[in-house]
């Protein structure tokens, strides 16, 4: 393997993406002689898989968001740098951010992944998706304003479409919004309103496969539909939306009047791997090999949903979730210490991703844990999927504050974070109740 | 005074802002059988004593933030309204919002105040001031982007400028902000760095008049002053800015080069006064009658930050703060409320403003405060001020979230919420460290 081309410089380590993979990484080698320099268009490492939880106005995004620079304080051989990773040229060993090179040793590549409309991007105004915090809070202001809009709305047909919700996508992300849109209309708000009831809002989860949460046992998967059924979110499955308007989805040969869009469907990879000019499939991810290492070069690691990995045993592909990212994320960190301490070119092995269980939630009480091969539903799989989440979160105070967040939304059914901020061109309408 | 035109109408009380003014004059109302409108531009009712600290990333904005919906939840005569009202028009007794007409029996004028740069509206850009929360994220975005623009720069001159904070008055806004800047540059983040010292941070805080926070008595500015010296500020009085640019401002006759400019100086009351064609101050504030009511229109009233009252018995202005605004709506909130059940008129009354104090803080265990007449600094001051910032926070989660939030800051000097989020044109520079 490359070792330093120069005898007093460490090697140095370029991690691009201080999410769960590149900080996973990071912290390997965190006892190694080398220079990490960790590279992020933003400045804090984000919870993914609580975004939901700020669009739905129960979590603050510094709840679920850490400064980079924070996580490695004390990991001196860490240098943060905030900016946007451009190009990577593998033959030269640099990358390029703004046009200004950096050179590496090592690279591993955890740049992520965005939403993907399957080439039909002209929807995402319409229909905003849910992978950074500010998709989080827009998609907040318009689920809040959509209340405000039907108080002061007479027309009964522009009414109902302001309350209707579609979400696209039933993952994890498409059922968890669905479950606690339904949730805050029906259980959270009704109170504070007094001339539209929004428990007649309805949400609408469509899916183009035919059971939700696909990736989950198929039991799970029906637990799933039941509880949100029962919250009163409509599921309808095996359905395409064909288009996607600002007054409503085309689904099939049906158009659904709503006001309300949401894009929970497709993933597609950092746009970053397109400069490597290298294979990707067809979500853009870049094929690596058996170690994580990108074809032809040995010292180029992708991790994380950036990367088309299979499981080095079972040879099924490794699912894009925070665990999978983690786990290639620490065995690369592993390989790269290895090398540079032995000074010598070792059996890498190969990734075998360990599957510690699957967990969604949707509602109060309302949640679907696949656990170590056994299932569980409802208030157990709710208590599992609280600790594990609170568990996770990286920093004290941030646990601190998550969980009595939800000790108020669960004892008291308040949502703390009920601010719609940002732009809004909202426009009161002739109203009867203010009309005289 | 005027009752409701129609004998199975409820008389109609338009309240125009839902700030501490307008919030007081509904809730006095709560027993009355009025019909209350409130119409703000947010759906929130904002802490603005405390957006500093989301400006500084002590606090999250929900934590000063509480969605008036959720306030007058049990008060069923409030409708609330998202709106944002255009013109008054005081002959026929109606407002007008997005060009519809909303009649009204009696009116609130509580819209409060905007900052004002004099004239020089174009600085606005450069240099942002402080009244919503999008003006606190956004100041908070560039507070935090300034060391990360620092870490990775080269030349000497464009680092101290990066790292150079100019805060323009020298109110409580402007002390507070320069006091908690200087503090986290130096206390809070330096561990966080690996290139730059953010100890050289230099804050440097102007003030046209001779001392700062001249609304106190003179033994608690020179505290202050003292205080803020003592943690590091620049402190220049009886100096102008006479022009603001991107690259620093000008100072009198001297140019000081900082890339970070904050405006605390001015204030102006609210364009919608400029509608009511009736005789305003130099700041735009409406000149009221000393029942706080409009002359000639005894049924409209202004309150807060909008209007330009005096004390009734000493004839001193009344402050625009929080208490000023709190004790006006208070007081019209029971004029209407007696009006309306005595079915006549009353004497009303002139409006005296009782005030309970001034406080500042400055920084951790740095603070001033007059209260009934006694002067407290440093660690006295200090806790009066917290205890009576979460003492008169609306909602009981925030109270607990900003207790907790404030322990925490205080006692391992971390600060939760250091995000930078929205959009950025940040450009990671050539650095000898990254470029080899």
């Amino acid at each position: 393997m490359t070792k330093q081309s120069n005898q007093d410089q460490k090697p140095r380590v370029v991690i691009v993406g201080g999410g769960f993979g590149g900080v996973a990484a990071a912290k390997k080698l965190r006892r190694s002689n080398v220079e990490i320099i960790l590279i992020d268009r933003r400045n804090y490492h984000l919870f993914q898989p609580l975004l939901y939880q700020v669009a739905t106005a129960a979590l603050n995004p510094s709840d679920i968001a850490s400064p980079i620079r924070q996580i490695f304080r004390k990991q001196k051989n860490v240098i943060s740098a905030m900016g946007e990773v451009e190009k990577v040229d593998l033959a030269n060993r640099r990358i390029y951010v703004k046009g200004q090179a950096i050179s590496y040793d090592y690279l591993v590549l955890a740049a992520g992944a965005t939403h993907s409309y399957f080439g039909n991007d002209q929807w995402s105004d319409a229909a905003p998706g849910l992978k950074t915090l500010e998709d989080a809070t827009e998609i907040r202001r318009r689920f809040l304003l959509a209340f405000e809009a039907a108080e002061i709305e007479i027309d009964p047909d522009a009414r109902r479409a302001r309350l209707t919700f579609v979400v696209v996508g039933a993952g994890p992300t498409g059922c968890e919004l669905a479950g606690t849109m339904t949730e805050v209309a029906r259980h959270t708000i009704p109170a504070d309103f007094r001339k539209v009831d929004t428990k007649t809002a309805r949400v609408i989860l469509i899916q183009s496969g035919d059971r939700v949460l696909r990736t989950f046992h198929e039991e799970s998967s029906k637990a799933a539909h039941r509880q949100l059924e029962k919250l009163g979110v409509e599921i309808l499955l095996s359905q395409c939306v064909t288009e996607v308007r600002p007054d409503g989805v085309m689904c099939g040969d049906t158009f659904i009047p709503a006001n309300n869009v949401f894009w929970a469907a497709g993933v597609r990879a950092s746009p970053l791997s397109e400069s490597l000019e290298i294979e990707l499939d067809r979500s853009g991810r870049i094929k690596v090999d058996p170690d994580l290492s990108v074809p032809g070069y040995p010292n180029v690691f992708v991790i994380g949903d950036q990367a088309a990995a299979v499981d080095g045993q079972t040879g099924k592909p490794v699912p894009g979730v925070a665990q999978g990212a983690m786990q290639g994320g620490a065995f690369v960190g592993n390989i790269i210490r290895h090398e540079v301490e032995a000074d010598s070119q070792l059996d890498r092995g190969v990734f075998t991703y360990f599957d510690k269980g699957n967990l969604a939630t949707l509602g109060r009480n309302k949640a679907v844990a696949d656990v170590a091969g056994i299932k569980f539903t409802g208030i157990p799989a709710w208590i599992i999927w609280a600790g594990v989440h609170i568990l996770f979160i990286v920093n004290f105070r941030s646990k601190v504050s998550v969980a009595f967040s939800w000790g108020s939304t669960y004892f008291f059914g308040t949502r703390g974070v009920r601010l719609i901020t940002g732009k809004s061109d909202f426009a009161l309408k002739r109203s009867p109740t203010l009309d005289r």
